[in-house]
């Protein structure tokens, strides 16, 4: 047990999660370091969700309301950091979630889905019984994609995602939602909406949002995504982190 | 195999050596994501060793070949990243290694104990069959030190180390060197002299200048020494990483 009073609670409470997500065998090797990487950049915008994190989850969930058809991808990371957050999100925006592993095994999609089927998620996309469709742009394993899933989607969320396929799914004319702590890497620059945040406190945040906004009109929602610029948003976020570092140096 | 032309080859080949060491059984369960930090930080200097950084290494060259007993502190990770390269060091420094683990277990020390030696390690000291000594500030296991490593020590490296430690070390009157890619982190703000650089471009470039400097009086060594200022180099690390989020942004 990790005592309440400890200064980096919340920090290695998500730590644990991912240590119980590795002995359930559901990450990939590298996600340890993935994770790694990411507390790094958490620490860089002050472990909090920052202003432009917020607009960003604002158009998220205006997009995500607004599609025809919203498909939530997730990976190992995500489910062991949010599994009921995902479930959740998937039921207030009727959308299916879709395993999509960067290192696909069996055995992971298995395990997952299993973990998702007994978090309460309605519908699982992505296992091994069912058709694929193959993404354009990506090669081996990576390419697929559930027909009825990511591969018909007009908005996908795709937090934790690796820059190839983000990139990928845009030049599918797919609006890609994808929430990721490092605002200079490929998948942040690359997708329509960045949600530069720690997973964990930008998908319950993501869920209030839709509720919010769920009762606006089309025109409305519209106006919401269309006051969104995301290079513009990327750009504010760079300020904050800077500001990080020289916040207690003179230049 | 890693294909040598891929743009991420060197992180990859870190990234395999700590699976590897992962699989052997020496690393702690959060030292994949120690790592992943690492890696973060690394990417915001641009992965390269920065001009502080080897005015850093210089200093601690210097301050190495003036101790008059020197130790080389390592732990599960640095014995992943850089085995050769530390016994290299110890070797012309005529240093002890001694293994201090924040998550102190036999088997992990036996493990770290027995690659040492197999790398054509000298002395290997903090092991479990020699007496120890106890380091005031700390708690628990991590209090001990090796009675003739660590615990005599005026001059000690410790790549990687965490902030309790560093600052306990300081407190105890001795001079130490930390490699740290974080320079907002406790052990770089508290230790004596801190090399922000990644650990495998550290030591080899260390081992360099101990051969450069070795030549040089006790006069000139010290002339080195106090040309070094652990702080304002801190600052001018900084003023790096800031320019790597503002670099491809106007503020």
């Amino acid at each position: 047990m990790i005592p309440k009073d400890h200064p980096r609670y919340d920090s290695l409470v998500l730590r644990a999660r991912m240590v119980e997500a590795s002995r359930k065998g559901i990450l990939a090797d590298s996600a340890m370091i993935a994770h790694g990487r990411g507390e790094a950049f958490d620490y860089l915008i002050g472990e909090r969700t920052t202003e432009p994190a917020e607009k960003a989850v604002k158009a998220a969930a205006a997009a995500l309301i607004l599609a025809e058809h919203p498909v939530i991808s997730v990976n190992g990371n995500t489910t062991a950091l949010v599994l009921e957050d995902i479930v959740k999100l998937s039921e207030v925006l009727n959308a299916p979630i879709e395993i999509n592993l960067f290192y696909r095994t069996p055995q992971r999609i298995e395990r997952i889905e299993k973990m998702l089927n007994e978090a309460g998620a309605k519908k699982v996309l992505g296992t091994d019984h069912e058709e694929k469709a193959l993404i354009k742009g990506l090669k081996g394993p990576r390419a697929n994609a559930s027909r009825e899933g990511v591969y018909k989607a007009d908005v996908v969320i795709v937090p934790l995602e690796d820059g190839d396929r983000a990139e990928a799914l845009v030049a599918n004319g797919k609006k890609v939602i994808t929430v990721d702590l490092n605002p200079l890497s490929r998948t942040a620059k690359t997708s329509s909406i960045t949600i530069v945040d720690n997973v964990v406190r930008a998908v319950p945040l993501l869920i209030e949002k839709v509720e919010e906004l769920k009762n606006l009109d089309e025109n409305e929602l519209e106006n919401v995504l269309n006051h969104f610029n995301n290079s513009r948003n990327l750009k504010e976020t760079l300020k904050i982190v800077s500001k990080a570092y020289t916040g207690d140096v003179e230049l």
